[in-house]
């Protein structure tokens, strides 16, 4: 079934507000494998609902409007739907009586506003509000085989009625056609190139990596493609789940029951609030300090003076110090490190923007690698955050 | 004018991803005083990428089109928009040059996949991409009074071409008919009932604060409104701008002369992180201990070992020692620290999940607030750092 997400707002046309309803309807929707073709975003106006209407209709089976169902004076998905099918709308009584019976209760009167929120277009379906008063409704037009149904705005009204609406569509949740792989290591050019005989593949890129999501209409066709991509993409892969890096690092420290703990600088504390993200990491992170100024980089961490002054604070020794003081200092298994040049200033003509140290130490070894990340300076520390954590996951694997 | 969006990218109408970008360039328009009449997201598809654009181009002076600049298979914009108006694409040699000598000085050849990116509609005008190389386009139709542009979807490379694109089209930024003030302190219906007799308020919810929009078609109004509201916040709005807290506090710890240090257990680095955002912040941010550990928060810190076994981890005096253990150990004029549980276990009969303790130190005094929030792990940990960093703006005021 091809589905058309219509979302109304103004909020979100003057940009005020991040739109996040077509999320989950899509989401929905592809878990009964159905297709979105599109979603629209327009504002709260008679002539744009209905001509958007209109237009989804024209491209799929099925049009979900959300928003706009409310009381107020601008919410008027109910009757640019019903305009722009052509059925007039007329009133739910039962849930009208439900509305006035519950205001009652609270010692309150029904008005108008609050009355056309039982409306629905005639011979619609209703689908009831287990949260709010606004009513929500399918309605399946007469001479094509064709519907359109209409839910709430308001996040916690919408998805339990998308629910419900799917229900009464009788589309039930199928075994999955995607699969995940989350890659940190490679641009996503270099990605793309891996895999360039694979259909069916989307590729993400982020400053954490590039997510490949491999599709397939088929269960069978696709556990194969699942099988020649993981092995094509091997260590490159951390995750197969909608898992962050370091839910999996806290996974292999948890296993292998050693400790953590970081020394920061261009990332300022970054990698550690990412590791404490996950519940229960007190098992095995421990702490960290952000030496953010070259004084605590010595003082606290014991980084050598002498070493900093004559190879700078963005250096292979001072990342190796700090990896390795931080590591005695909390009395930790494993530790990591930064230095670096976020940006956007900073640079000298031996050290470019983006350059940045990463450290890693345990027992055993230290060891530290150089990379230059271009971007904006919160991307780039946020590559930084992911290089590191992805350090441990190499070394501990 | 009229303005029409068009994002591609099949990972959003999978619901896999949350499209963003849409939501930049729609404020951007707004800026200009243009109207955003529709945003239209579609899957990389070459036919329901034309679609759109023809849609749009229906229905506004100006389609900007985001995404599918890039050099894989199903980047199809480029292709998709020379259909849709009929104008067949060229190469920019200027740019292609370009393009080769950056990959010769990396010992790399060019390919046709990374040629295409330097290729636009006949006529039309380029956009400088200063991050990628995917060229960016804007292209006045001839026939008609309007033109189709077409940037990455690449955030950081979005972004500056965009308003690029705005610059070329001589669409300056207007005297807002939209204030913003952002909010940290009280909840949203809070704010509302403060506020109930404004016309035109947005109100936006989330973990670090309200932000209130305040919006009227007439700019005289607006400033009275502006004062209104102003008056009736008062100390609640920490910022009239688009900017963080941290960017707020920043500035303060700048102007006063004042350096900071941070103590944290249940945020983990994120108060340090979020003060690191800020360009510029190595002036007045020293750096931070972050004590997960109850370990640390004796050995480094000097918290009580007494203290922490009669009061626990989350009590006020941990979360004063730490505040001023860290202030003296890393020698700074201010510190701010915390301590609590995020969730989503670790409650007890005496401490709900969601208790925080928040403390504040400078050579004065120090003082420590109890808090409790409910949500999800990582909002309680948002929140948690906008309130230790409103402490720091509410005691500088």
């Amino acid at each position: 079934m091809k589905i058309f997400v219509v979302i109304t707002g103004t909020e979100f046309t003057l940009g005020l507000k991040q739109e996040k309803n077509s999320l989950f309807i899509a989401r929905e929707a592809v878990k009964r494998r159905c297709d979105v073709v599109g979603i629209t975003v327009v504002p709260d106006e008679m002539y744009r609902i209905q001509f958007a209407v209109r237009m989804a209709l024209d491209k799929a089976d099925l049009v979900v409007v959300s928003g706009g169902l409310g009381p107020t004076e601008d919410d008027l998905t109910r009757e640019a739907v019903s305009e722009a099918i052509g059925v007039p709308l007329v009133f739910d009584k039962d849930w009208l009586d439900r509305i006035k019976t519950q205001l009652k209760q609270q010692g309150r009167q029904i008005t108008d506003r609050i009355k056309k929120m039982a409306k629905l277009p005639y011979g619609a379906k209703r689908i009831e509000n287990p949260v709010g008063r606004a009513l929500g409704f399918i309605k399946v037009l007469d001479d094509v085989n064709k519907a359109v149904a209409a839910v709430p705005g308001v996040p916690s009204e919408m998805r339990p009625m998308v629910i419900k609406l799917f229900e009464l569509l009788q589309l039930k949740e199928k075994e999955p056609l995607i699969h995940l792989f989350r890659t940190f290591g490679k641009p996503e050019a270099e990605i793309d190139d891996i895999l360039a005989d694979i259909d069916g593949r989307v590729l993400n890129s982020s400053p954490k990596g590039v997510d490949v999501f491999i599709t397939d209409r088929n269960s069978f066709f696709l556990e194969n493609k699942i099988k020649v991509v993981r092995e094509r993409l091997g260590q490159l892969v951390y995750t197969e789940k909608e898992e962050e890096m370091e839910e999996v690092v806290g996974r292999i420290l948890k296993e292998k029951k050693l400790t953590l703990s970081t020394a920061e600088s261009s990332t300022g504390g970054l990698i550690s609030a990412r590791v404490v993200n996950v519940p229960g990491s007190s098992q095995y992170f421990i702490g960290s300090v952000v030496s953010y100024s070259n004084r605590i980089k010595t003082d606290i961490l014991g980084v050598s003076r002498t070493d900093l002054e004559k190879y700078g604070a963005v250096s292979e020794p001072v990342a190796r110090q700090m990896a390795e003081g931080v590591r005695v200092l909390l009395k930790t298994d494993i530790s990591v490190s930064d230095t670096g040049i976020a940006g956007p200033t900073g640079e000298t003509p031996q050290k470019p923007l983006g350059l940045h140290y990463i450290g890693y130490s345990d027992s055993r070894k230290t060891e530290v690698h150089r990379v230059v990340y271009k971007g904006e300076r919160n991307d780039v520390r946020t590559a930084v955050s992911q290089f590191a954590l992805n350090l441990v996951r190499l070394n501990l694997r």
